[in-house]
C-alpha cells in the first residue's frame, strides 16, 4: 500500500526515463525496485536523489560493502523496512556473509541500547572527548 | 547535567570496582568515562552492560573498527551527542580516518533522506527482496 | 493486525455515539476511520482526542491544508504508516496538489538529511540564532 | 537556549494567569516550571496542555507513580533531556525509589534493544498474538 | 516478510536447541514465538539476549506487569508493530486489565505530545530539577 | 561541543571557498553559519548538500516560508535542537509569525500524540484511504 501509484516503464516521463537508464546502465541489470518507480512521478527528486545516491555510495574511503551495511544501521534506527530489505539484498549482493550480517545488528541491538541508557542518565560527555 | 551523580572511584560498591577494574584491564588503560560511573549506581546493569559490549565489540566477522563506525550511525539515529563524542573517539583510536569519518556521516545523511521517502511514499517491498 | 478490536457503530457506548456523531456532523460525512473504532474502547481518550483535534486542525493563523501537510511530515518522521496515508487523504481533500506533496515529502526528505549531519558534526548554535 | 522567551508572571496574559493559578493550585506549590513559561505565549496551547495532563496524569487504573515511569521512558526513547528531569523529578516526588528508576531504565534498554533486533530481522507477527 | 528465515525446531544447532529448551521451561509452554527463531541463526547473540531478558524482566524493585507495560510504551515510541503485539500478549497474560492498557496509551500519547513542545520551545532545564 | 572544529574563512580550501562565496551570494549576507563550517572538512559532501538545500527550499508549488515550517516541524520529531533553531530564524526572515510558530508546534505536538496511538493501537489503513 502507497501513496502514490508505482509508475511502470511505459508511464515515465521523459526525464524520469533517462534516470531509469542510468540506473539501469551503472547496476547493468534491467530491474528497477519499486522506490525508483514511486519516486518517478516527481523527475527533480528522482534525478536528484539517484545522483546523491550515486555519488555517495560508490567506492571511497570505505568498501561499498560496508557502505551497504552502514545503510542497514541507520534504516534499522529508523524502522524503515523497506530500507532494510532492499539494503541488506544490496549488501549479500556485495559479499556480506550471514556472520556479518549477525554481527552487524547485535552492534545495532547493543548500541541502542546503551543509547537510551547514557540518555536516561543524562551523562556528561568527558572532556577527554572533546575536539579542539 | 545528569539525573544521577557520577560515582567517583572511592564511592563505589565491591561488585562495581570489580567491573571498573576490568574495563581498565581490557581496554589497558586507567581512564574510565562518564557512562561507566553513572551506571555504577546499580551494579548489575554495569556488569551486564560491560559484560555484553565486551562480547559484541570485540574482533570477530566484522573489524572492531568498523563495529565503532556502525555504533556512530545508530548514535546518531537516535540522537545521542554522548555516545556519538565517545564512540567517535573510540573509532579514531582503532584507525578510523578522517575520510572515513566522512563518508561515514554522508551515508548516514543519505540513508536519513531515503528512509524517509520511502515511508512518505509507502513503497512495497520488492518480490526480489524477499527471503525465503 | 491491532491490539484491540475495531467497533462497529453498535459496539458504542454512549458516550462514544455522542463523539462519532460529532465528528460525522463536523466533516459532514457519514464515514468514521478506523482510529476511531479503535480508541472507542476508551470514551474518556476518544472525546478529548478529538476535541483536542477540532481545536488544533481547525482554522487559524494557518490554512488547514498546511496544518494536515505538517501533520504529513511528523508522521512521516515517526514512521506512522496508517497517519501518512489518512492525512495525505485529508490534505488532498483539503487541495494539496500532487506538485505540493512532491515538495513536501523532498523538503521532508532533506530536512532528515540535514539533521542527521547536523547531529553527527555537533554543530553548536550560532549566537545568532539565539532569541533573547 | 530557547526559542521564545520564558515568560515570568508578570508578563502573563489574563488566559495564561489563570492556567498558572490552577497549576499552583492542583500542586499545591508556588513552584511553576519553564515548560509552562515557554508555553504561555499561546495560552491556548498552555490551557488544552495543561487540562489534558491534569486529566491524563491524575488517579485512574494505574498509580500516578507508576505513570511518570511511562512518561520518563517515553521521553527517553524520544530524546527529551528536559523531559526526563522533570518527570524523574516528579517521580521522585510520587515516591519512586533509586532501585525502581535503575530497573525502569534497565527495562528501557533491554526494549530498545530487542526493538531494532526485531525490525532489523523482520520477525512476522505471531498468530497467537492477534486480537480477534 | 523477514530479512532471514523463521528456524523450526528441526533446523536448530545444539547451542540453539539448549537455549529454546530453557525458554520452554521458564515460562512453562511449548510455545516458541518467531523472535527466538529467526534470532536462532546466531546462537551467541540468542543466548545473550534471552539471558539478559531473563535478568532484566523478572522480578524485582517493580512488578513484572509493569515492567511489561514500560516495555509497550518504548516499543510503541520505537515504532515497532511485533514488539507491541508480543509484550501486550505478555501483558495481558500477567494481569494488565484494558483499562491499565488505555492508560497506559493515553500517558504514552500525551508523553509524546509534550516531548515535542519542549523540544520545540529549546525549555532549558530548571535549577530545581538538578541532582548534585 | 562538536566533533570536528569549525572551520574559519582562511582555513576553507579552494572548493570549499567557492560554495562559501555562492551561500554569501545566494542569501545576500556575509554571515555563514556553523552548519556549513563544519561541514567544509568535506567539499565533496558540503557542495552537494548546498546544492540540494538550494533547490528543494527555493519557491516552486510551496511557499519558502512554508517549507521552512515543514523543515522545522521534521528537526522536531527528530531532535535536533540545531536545525529547530537555524530554521526558526530562516523561517521568521521568510515572514512566519509567533502566532504561526505557535500553531505550527501545536500540530507537531497533535500529531506526535495520534501517532503514538494509532501505532499502539495497531489501526489498520481503511480501504478508502488507498491509492490505485
Amino acid at each position: 500500500m502507497s501513496t502514490v501509484r508505482l509508475l511502470s516503464d511505459e508511464e515515465l516521463s521523459e526525464e524520469a526515463r533517462a534516470v531509469f537508464a542510468d540506473i539501469r546502465a551503472t547496476r547493468n541489470s534491467d530491474f528497477v525496485n519499486n522506490f525508483w518507480r514511486a519516486l518517478a512521478h516527481n523527475p527533480v527528486t528522482l534525478k536528484r536523489t539517484w545522483e546523491s545516491i550515486k555519488a555517495v555510495m560508490g567506492p571511497g574511503a570505505l568498501d561499498p560493502k560496508i557502505k551497504e551495511m552502514i545503510y542497514i544501521a541507520v534504516s534499522i534506527a529508523h524502522s524503515c523496512p523497506y530500507c532494510i530489505h532492499s539494503h541488506t539484498a544490496s549488501a549479500r549482493a556485495k559479499g556480506m556473509t550471514e556472520a556479518e550480517f549477525h554481527e552487524l545488528i547485535a552492534v545495532v541491538g547493543m548500541a541502542s541500547e546503551t543509547n537510551r541508557l547514557v540518555t536516561a542518565l543524562g551523562v556528561p560527555i568527558d572532556e577527554l572527548f572533546e575536539v579542539k
